[in-house]
């Protein structure tokens, strides 16, 4: 694992860039770190590194073609970052990365500047054992995936023909531990808004004017604590009305292989769950939609107290969306049930931020299988096969604009902290997830002499979820 | 006028020291403004200017005793001021006044820095006029009272003697207009309190957890949405149980000489009102009590969306409360209710911030006599009676520890912007303000005749008012 050990070098510069998406005075930092990355594809030794302008931050492609008949695998990732807030709780600098022990911690460690830097070390690896690698590779690596990748979809429609492939690779979301590994085959969708209301005119004096207006604070808190019952169901009017029901099978499947409740709680470091009746706490995590306040802010912020009744107030909300909820449909049904629930004092305003659509993979697809292989190789165990609460915009639109398949091939823990602070990359994890992803390039090959395009290879999993949620795995 | 508008240079000056109460960064400020005020009042003439340490902010003390056969006031202001956020919605910063037309604009200006100096020019000008001082003056500023005055009682105890006067007075509240003078005999009490709620120990990644547990944000929101029904009337179990009535003549008083609910709601800068049903909204203001969620925040406060389950929430709330609602009391039946309410997977602490009793003042005392006779001669009308929304803590501690009674001559104006952005003092009002407070030095004296401390000089309103709220007027 030696030479694994000096892609930590590189991965510690990559993760120095405070690369946030969400914040615009970011912008510079990320046309930075994008250079940085195209720098460092380029010393390793791939072709045509370009450094693409969007109407946000840019895009970093790459290529190394070896021989025409031979698959062709786009390695997607993201560079850009959440935020670090609370910083406060950060034991360690966000973008100041350390080794503690076996983890990196740093902002992006796991998503997914470390999770991407697997296939680079990998691709690297190959590179070296000079003349020997085994398909054409191709990395398209964006900046914006945080908010929802905004100028992603016009990049590929314009692009179609550089980035051409027999498949796609994004690594970008979870294993269920070091030792249990999994294939994702399903994300949800999501809708961000954001909701803005407003009462008086300005500010006031709580004593003088407390009991005769509005407090839009007040307000917010009635609207917000009507989006969900007590169990945590939904209650805007038809949010339910396009969800898929899984088959039995599928449900089987999940529960035996899936993480148990206590295993969910344990990561989220809960005591109590709230979750939909009726469903796992897994599967309230990945077949059923949800909702969470993000963030909500109002009134005086400041120590100790204030006599005011502020004007304005604000949330921002997650909708998580499955088969098939379209975030369109959902983003006018919600503002319907607002619409209907503000009171007429006050004004509501709501601001879309991003809009995701669920995607789901073909567990037939051959590509499915060389991960398989290589997943078992690398962890010395079989994958099995999970869906993930989380969301990346790429695996739709590759289907979609470009479509091709995406295996997602994750290497991140639940316990990365992901999105919180303290973030870290499992380091012995990352290893194997550089092994995992030389493996699958060399598996291709293998499977490329029964065609990847066909689908023609058996399915891992017989036909038996061909009819799930959705048509998910059909 | 003349005279008065050389007063608006030093108050310049004064409005200068961002001396707010709430933020512990402020406090080296907040000696650095009571040492200015102290050096002012001994140029103006003051002696036994004192500048005393308190836990908190400083106390600064001065007086000017003439004979000791002649009554005393003590005059009451505070230099603290309220923290200024939001500052981006101030059009000039807040701490560099500056003035716009009629008005002087800075935070402070009206409260309290602005109508202390009302009192601080008219004894400025009583002492040029040689010999002729009518009074013995004392004057008592303090720096906390915008956070409930926390150390005022312990300072009042122990210079009992020093401070000892026949009648305070304070101008810390409003008159009704411009051309309205109006003399407060009742304030509302008030209990500040923070909100924290927790639920699992770390932030989540809200697409990896979204739908498992409960989020503390909808759980704040929840709890909030709980406090007031549809009308605004307060949900706490036995929170009314001890509001006394006002009676049928004070009432009628009331609505004859307050702002009618469209002047309220004109001053609110607001369309529609919000109050317990059956009370017009300026007793929704003053006789009722009220809660108001004065701050909320959890979760991520920075632009764009961030996909995350906020492990802390928090809200600040401000309750004004009436005869004969004990802050104690509230406090404890709200933490009850909230012990019951909070949902059983979330964590809930309560800190109290303040707590200060309502307070008021006998229309019998000849001191009131005095005020309304000066306001008459400043303002060219009689002023009327009022009651305030506001809490002034020192009023009632007054009471208490001294035995004395407090004229509330106030000079602010309802459309001040007090404790919100842009803060304005119109300057006529406080020039008006000067003369008054000369001319209620002086009456006092005449009225010292009868002996200001027997209370022997007749109600100005009969004693219609006797058997009110609380034996308020009695």
């Amino acid at each position: 694992m030696l030479e694994d050990s000096n892609c930590v070098a590189p991965l510690l510069r990559f993760l120095r860039f405070a690369s946030i998406s969400a914040h615009a005075q970011a912008a510079a930092t990320s046309v930075r770190c994008a250079a940085w990355l195209a720098g460092h594809l380029k010393r390793i030794g791939m072709h045509n590194v370009n450094v693409s302008k969007t109407k946000g931050n840019p895009i970093v492609t790459a290529e190394w073609l070896v021989d025409r008949e031979r698959p062709t695998v786009l390695i997607y990732g993201h560079y850009d970052v959440q935020p670090a807030d609370p910083l406060s709780q950060w034991i360690s600098p966000p973008f100041e990365p350390v080794v503690r022990g076996e983890y990196l911690y740093a902002r992006g460690a796991s998503d997914d500047k470390g999770q991407l830097f697997c296939h680079v070390c990998a691709v690297e690896r190959l590179l070296q054992s000079a003349g020997h690698f085994p398909v054409n590779v191709k990395f398209v690596v964006e900046g914006e995936e945080e908010i929802g990748s905004p100028n992603l979809a016009a990049f590929l429609e314009q692009n179609k023909r550089e980035l051409s492939a027999d498949v796609a690779v994004v690594s970008d979301n979870c294993i269920l531990g070091p030792d249990r590994p999994a294939i994702t085959y399903a994300l949800r969708g999501s809708l961000d808004v954001e909701l803005h209301i407003s009462g008086q005119g300005n500010d006031l004096h709580s004593g003088n004017f407390g009991g005769v207006v509005y407090n839009p604070l007040r307000g917010l808190c009635e609207i917000l604590a009507k989006l969900q019952d007590e169990s945590g169901r939904i209650l805007i009017p038809g949010f339910y009305d396009q969800v898929a029901n899984i088959s039995g099978e599928e449900r089987d499947y999940l529960r035996r292989h899936g993480p148990s409740d206590k295993e969910v709680l344990k990561q989220a470091g809960a005591s109590i769950a709230n979750g939909e009746p009726g469903f796992t706490l897994y599967e309230n995590a990945t077949v059923r939609p949800s909702v969470t306040i993000t963030g909500i802010t109002g009134g005086y912020q400041g120590p100790g107290p204030k006599g005011v009744i502020a004007a304005h107030a604000s949330a921002k909300l997650d909708f998580r969306l499955v088969p098939h909820q379209d975030p369109s449909q959902i983003d006018k049904l919600f503002r319907d049930y607002i619409a209907g629930i503000v009171p007429s004092a006050l004004k509501v305003r709501i601001f879309t931020q991003k809009r995701t659509q669920t995607a789901i993979t073909s567990l037939k697809h051959p590509a499915i299988h060389a991960a398989f292989s290589a997943y078992k190789r690398a962890f010395g165990r079989s994958p099995v096969f999970i869906r993930s609460g989380g969301t990346i915009p790429i695996v739709g639109l590759l289907q979609r604009i470009m479509g091709i398949p995406t295996v997602l091939m994750g290497f991140a823990l639940p316990d990365d902290a992901l999105h919180a602070p303290n973030e870290r990359l499992h380091l012995p994890t990352f290893f194997r997830g550089i092994s995992t992803s030389a493996h699958f390039l060399t598996e291709l090959v293998r499977n490329s002499s029964v065609n990847l395009q066909s689908g023609a290879v058996g399915s891992l999993l017989t036909s038996k979820f061909n009819s799930t949620a959705g048509g998910a795995l059909a």
